[in-house]
């Protein structure tokens, strides 16, 4: 075990996987190995399958096997309504909700005021030439509701001020579910001060 | 995403990988996706040659690129002894402690009282072919501690019970680091019964 054989390449490829370390990258590996005809085979084909189809929507960056998405390209889809969100992960999030009918705008990144992006990454003027030509009502925010989720947050409302362009943010507060004793001090001060009617 | 795509294929592959399930899965694909020519490539071409060359070994059933793996081809090490072990897992585990120079028998499977499990599996007529053709003086059963591997390794004890091999298998006892009041009852039990002397 001491040369660097081609298990061990495995190995070190998937344990850089997010989530997954030295331990749990060998496990995965063995499992493969144990039953390659069909574990590891079927795995190569749908990766392989995965590279040459997945690509980018041309219109908002989620990613799927056609060049528009099933999101941009379905007819049930709201078109007046875009949430802007950091990237695929956070689209994916809002989908498994099921209550959001619109499209979206994915960035890619976010800006971040301690290192030097580039604002042109985010793609908003092409996001101001989409709601221009498809009568865009209202732009969801939906970045995190981090430092750099909200910086970002900021720069788009920024840019979007002289459009006559309705621009809101995902509501803050308490988890559904979530104890009291149990939140951050910033999340309760939030839901008190951004309280809603009782209904 | 009502439609079963590409995308959910391959999250479903990776979220039956052992540790793993949806979230870590999504997580992984969506890591993978964003840097298609590096990681995803990188990952197809290095499952796909572990495909093709990754076999067992004729003589111990490790896995590696040689139709005889590195352990048993090694000159250095020795030939007078075999750890028995119960899958590739725990031959990887013995190495990683430096401290065993001998070569393995792996069983690929263990004797279980619950279920019909043929005893052919554990190839032992090969093993002991080997033991007579190599000279070798001691076998020790790495089995893990559970009952499946007790079965198995009482079960090669009396296999080998007419043959003058010496048998041994790995101490029981408290585990380095170990501190009593977290041990289960069994393992201190072994521990004290089992006492080594004072060195």
């Amino acid at each position: 075990m001491n040369k660097k054989s081609e298990v061990h390449q495995l190995i070190y490829l998937f344990s850089k996987l997010p989530g997954l370390g030295q331990r749990s990258a060998r496990r995965i590996v063995l499992h493969l190995l144990q039953d390659k005809d069909v574990r590891l085979k079927g795995l190569i084909d749908s990766l392989s399958y995965a590279e040459s189809k997945i690509t980018k929507c041309i219109i908002c960056s989620n990613i799927d096997s056609t060049e528009i998405c099933n999101v941009c390209s379905s007819v049930n889809r709201d078109h007046s309504i875009i949430a802007i969100v950091e990237t695929v992960a956070e689209l994916w999030a809002i989908e498994r909700s099921g209550i959001f009918t619109g499209r979206y705008h994915v960035l890619g990144t976010t800006l971040s005021a301690a290192s030097n992006q580039n604002p042109a990454m985010l793609r908003l003027p092409e996001l101001l030439d989409r709601c221009k030509n498809n009568q865009v009502q209202e732009l969801i925010i939906a970045t995190n509701a981090t430092l750099d989720g909200q910086t970002t947050a900021y720069f788009i409302t920024e840019y979007f001020k002289e459009h006559p362009i309705k621009i809101s943010r995902l509501a803050s507060g308490i988890p559904i579910g979530g104890e009291l004793d149990y939140l951050d001090e910033g999340t309760l001060a939030a839901s008190i001060s951004l309280r809603q009617p009782f209904i």
